[in-house]
């Protein structure tokens, strides 16, 4: 049985007792994913809820033609794979390890017994699918409404919210990031993408060193993503 | 106190037994809206649920400079403004009614102590929000990787699943739908929505009549759906 310490900061078992955070453990999974491991794949039935303990996940949509849009980075401490629970019963985006992670599961009838003796968890499944709704129609917005330089803006500046980590010299977002991450994030090409993050580097507002994104001028970022339309 | 007549067919509730249904509807409020009716603004403060029982209402999201994203349209049945309760408590869109509408809601206590007699509504929500965050990804993969004709034609088989109604020539989207709001939901500009819906018209795929859009050739309309590049 894993250890509940685990738990407390996770927004799924936000508000449970100890005692409940106890029951949550007992009946959870815990594997160790190396790197560029496919925890599941698109069209796949679904299962399990998971939820990540460490490391980094990508979550990526394809169509038939293999056009892909990268749905959302999980970090630590974030659910993921458990919306299809609860319509379709099948994945509808892959999940992929980005470095090596750790991921904690439950399976369904484990997640609905929970629920039913602590409902406070399906309070806060509802929170953090519609906190994920809202992000996405702001992202719908954006990539409607917005010209590109602005859309990489706001999705530099939702990752370092998601996942920043600040010192005094900028604040550096926690997933490994490759261009065609932003790219495929934005509904841009690699071409764009990368044109734009290279202006931005040259300019001193962004660092990148390892895969890793710096952002050291918030300001002029901030302008950037609220000038939709220059 | 409403007739308890009108909830079975909710997706919310779901589930619920009659005695259930009785007390969901003994803390409900009706309220009979006309055409153009704000229900609430973008960045009002949340304190409702609210679900439609008659009628059509837009859901629409604007940006600083006014461009404006159609988020949905809610038919009877369905739930709105709800996920605002659970996140930072703030309508995040504006709700307008289409057409002459009827609406029910409930105050955020009243809700919560509903979901703690009747677990099953927390489950429902899910459902609901869990279903919508599919949807917007959906839309967010075609607008980052589609061209616009295979988006508004997404888009017309979406609403025709949603609220479609078929006799033996077509099937009619139950929403009074202008190019303005086609465009708004498709990150289109008006001109390109208008010159695509003309020239469907013209070769018989959909037929226009009083804002009311039919589809006459679904096999039409699915293979420019389904051809994401051409």
């Amino acid at each position: 049985m894993p250890a509940p310490g685990l738990l407390p900061g996770m927004e799924l078992f936000l508000g449970l007792s100890e005692p409940a955070l106890a029951d949550v453990m007992n009946c959870a999974r815990l594997r160790h994913l190396p790197k560029n491991v496919t925890v599941f794949a698109q069209g796949q039935a679904a299962d399990r809820c998971h939820a990540l303990i460490e490391g980094s996940i990508r979550i990526a949509q394809s169509d038939e033609d293999g056009a892909q849009l990268v749905v959302r980075f999980i970090g630590p401490g974030e659910m993921f794979g458990t919306v299809a629970l609860f319509t379709d019963r099948q994945y509808p985006a892959e999940a992929v390890t980005m470095v090596d992670s750790t991921e904690i599961s439950w399976t369904e009838a484990a997640l609905l017994d929970l629920i039913e003796r602590h409902p406070r968890i399906a309070l806060n499944i509802v929170r953090i699918i519609g906190t994920r709704l809202r992000e996405a129609q702001e992202r719908l917005r954006e990539l409607a409404t917005q010209r590109v330089e602005s859309r990489i803006a706001h999705m530099l500046l939702r990752l370092a919210a998601q996942a920043g980590q600040a010192d005094g010299t900028g604040t550096t977002i926690g997933f490994p990031l490759t261009r065609k991450d932003v790219a495929a994030m934005c509904g841009a090409t690699l071409h764009t993408a990368s044109r734009i993050l290279t202006a931005w580097e040259k300019t001193g507002m962004i660092t990148t060193s390892r895969q890793r994104v710096t952002i050291r001028k918030l300001a002029a970022i901030k302008r950037i993503a609220e000038d939709p339309g220059a």
